[in-house]
């Protein structure tokens, strides 16, 4: 429970990471059984923000960006910043000069529980960040905390190396042990939407392609008029 | 009380449906005396999110969306999806799937006090949706509910029928028998509006125009320091 | 404490405004040592919304615009609304028409306490507000209040004549008194900046930068790995 | 839609108002199929508040409490008063002297989607109240509204006469044509509740007493571990 | 606006503080022309606390406590903590050792816009706080602050030596400068209540005593039924 | 990732499960460098809940309780049952008739991310809860969840076994393998907490007892005034 810094830490195959990026948060969180889902107050600063990558934990205490120029050294290029706080708070721990940062060292995304600033900057830098808030509210740099341990973001559990994809949808998490697994379910998932779109497409109902008539019937659901 | 789905509505003439969606929210909303108005937190899923159409209600357990797909079977084009829940939910009950099945079939929008998911690919698709929040959080389909049925959406009672009409700002709601005098009420006020507009721009101020000097003045409100 | 309408305020040079708007709202923020920012519910209408003027202040009974209108008519080109509210609302106290008065005065922006109605159009115009909701909920015009006396408006203070500084980072009110300096002290930041910034975009670490590796170790932060 | 207030209202037996009361709110709300609760923002004033009442219903501006005075004018006693707003407040529109107004008609009871003040005096004088908020913030008497119309309070809708009932749980509102049937079938619950509240304080599991383990095992939970 | 603690504050006379504490909160806002008022989620720790004293004032960064050791420092007995942060926070800045310090200092209360800690203990102290939350988060000791300059608390101005006055409704604020007035009008304000109160436990309405039958009619309040 | 009930889970030592509990959770947060407790909108559901137990952990999906019923089967005396959701909710998923349940078979509690109901009953039978609200919102029986996986609950990640402290403070989760260690220092803490305590009520300050005077100064906070 005392603060650490852990270098090294274990990371997914990239092309795993990159299908998981394709199939985006609403079909992943399906394929694990709607699991790893953050919180819905986790939104893109821009639109079309998107990301896949391996997750560097930072657990800070409110109001205090130290930990973050800690982990920005212990990233490797396709690293995605994920910022838990030992409290809520909104302060904009996260600016221009650290997105700038950020992308000289091929870190790909941030996901922090709390605000960010220079909003409009870092949206023309196209640096992808989901966030709980947008704010101007300085910080400073003068409590300890940790990197890359264990972490609750936006109500979700979070492990170095774990794999976080982000988009319009907000951010799912999934274990790196899993990432293969969710990658392909996520796959299969995909193909079979494809030919329910088309019948929808067509006009045919989810009633009868799903089977909800007799659902609805069995549960006691009555119809009225005509 | 229990759970019925009702095929039949009465449904108000399309022309004056046409027009409530020229006036636009604000414009109705004053045109019903300040009524009518769903909560604020319903907001556009995209800028430029349009729509005037009749309710078809939908009453549902939080995190189940089996009855959309109910609801989707009565509809007809040019309806309107208005989701009510038993209590709070955030949970992303709509997606990409629905939409295109909605499109299919005619449905012009959805209102819903709840959340939603594939939001790009929804706003790609040009399909306008007010919700609560946007969330790839996903449902189940396990718990029966109603369809065309009165319901509290966002704050505001909707029978199966009433007018919705939605833009950037907000969702409004109109009852079928009052809408085209309500129609006609807002063509009234924004003529009304076109002219004290016109004076606004050349500089004349509301003060004057609305008499709000004398008014002041009687409710002993004083200046100082001229 | 009874209401009152100040005719005439003092205002800052429009050259130390200019330069304040250039620096922006989160620089602005530092160079006052962390203080006068609105809280972060106060986001603009519109993307790209900028602002810098002079406070005209407006303290209102939730769900009453009278006041605006008397602000309004006391106002200079260049200025600022700043609308505080006795309790919450969100109502929709601006729309289309103050906007258009605003413009036709001069005035340069509004930053509001609670909601604002027409925002497309209001958009469209290019006027820019901050507040903290959009919603049609039409007001009346029944209850006094006062014009350009001190408001505690999101959070913040502000005096009749204060500096108002918008974008997309939020409001941050500067005191009149302070405005030359402020400006001074937030363009020498925006110089140490640029240099940090060339640094960091080279591949050097804010850990190096600014010394944080002792400061970590002094904190008793320990290395783990390798 | 234009300001009325209706002085007649129908209301329900007052000896099955009086059942509906000793139901209390969680009873009856399952005996209506789990519908008509107000959301739970709604808390009583005090420990042990309990109220069962006909409505007579309030719809208010935010922070004008002019119609509370013209609703206890057309009550009776055995009513209980429910104040609705056209936007959300927490404005404290009851206090002390409107409470001590409706012990002296008998009115038994208020609901009100708003504040309170002079709590501590109310509640020492057992005056049943159930609000969004406790506050000291003042109203004025400069708007008009509405009594007796059909209003959305917490989310629910009451009709004047519908029945409301009030405890440690929140508030749920009967439909007055359904009141009597309610009733009964609340009575029934609550023996069949006697039941198994005997078997479970035996010991009995509910997973046994309701046939759980073949529902788990049907929806494919397993066991793990021995 | 760099960190400063104010030793010397002028207070308010403690027969004046006397008798506002015994007018409370509501009479008190009302008799300032409805102002002063701190936000509603200010509530007391525990039912029966009240205070009145002379506002040291503290401005504190979230999560950090240590300005509350500073002020302690230079209150005199009969003095009221009040302590406002840069940024939202619910940390738990305030404990059962501070309030031992605060008693043995003859310190008689705590206004904290954050949370507070060991709840129990400090409620069987009789320690009278009002706070935005009830949390155990441990906070640090790093970071300066300002003591004794105005600051804004829970949406109201607070100026060291202000009048704090603390009931079960709430915090309202009075200027040291008004307190003398504000204390007679509030003593005038509830001798009339007391006739009021009178007339209504009698059984007479609001409707009749201010006259309110004529308002509503010249609003166009109609009255259906009978 | 599948529904799984989890029987046989490894629990602490009874002895260090009683003494974590006489700490109390403000005191066990701060032996544990600040870490493990629950968000602070946890709150008992009445004024002296005190519970000490090993965590038997739920994760079910909003308004829906047939977990709850899975998870009692498989308790042990002293379990505390801890209740997380997939998505926010504040359905009343737990009554009486569960309570009843629990205490027949020696459960000591439950801590909730949602509501209860029966909230009077409840605490009149002194068994201790800790919820997000209280709530008559009935619930379903239709969906699988799972038992003894590890969870994330109000913000903390619990694992079946770990140890769950309760009181008026909050709740705070103590790992299972660190429980020993942290009893024995909160032991230690609350000893040097008892000799300050005592030299603060003979009116020593937190100032010198610290030594934050040096530390004030080396920050550059100024005194200013005599």
């Amino acid at each position: 429970m005392n603060p650490v810094i852990v270098r090294k830490i274990a990371r997914a195959d990239t092309q795993v990471i990159a299908k998981l990026g394709e199939a985006g948060v609403a079909t992943i969180h399906e394929a694990m059984n709607r699991s790893g889902l953050m919180r819905p107050y986790m939104r893109p600063l821009y639109p079309g923000a998107k990301v896949a990558g391996s997750a560097v934990t930072i657990l800070s205490h409110p109001g205090d960006n130290l930990m973050i120029h800690a982990a920005i050294d212990v990233c490797q290029p396709g690293d995605v910043l994920v910022v838990a706080l030992a409290s809520d708070s909104t302060d904009g721990m996260f600016g221009e000069l650290l997105a700038v940062s950020c992308q000289a060292r091929g870190i790909t995304g941030l996901v922090i529980d709390a605000g960010v600033r220079d909003s409009e900057v870092i949206a023309q830098m196209n640096f992808p960040v989901w966030s709980k808030a947008i704010s101007a509210q300085g910080t400073v740099k003068a409590t300890p905390g940790s990197v890359n341990i264990p972490v609750v973001c936006a109500g979700a559990l979070v492990r170095p190396g774990d794999i976080i994809v982000g988009d319009g949808d907000g951010v799912v998490v999934v274990p790196r042990e899993e990432a293969e697994a969710v990658a392909s379910r996520a796959e299969q998932r995909m193909q079979r939407e494809d030919a329910v779109r088309e019948r929808l497409r067509k006009g045919e109902l989810g009633m009868d392609i799903y089977g909800f008539r007799q659902k609805l019937e069995q549960m006691g659901v009555r119809y009225v008029g005509e």
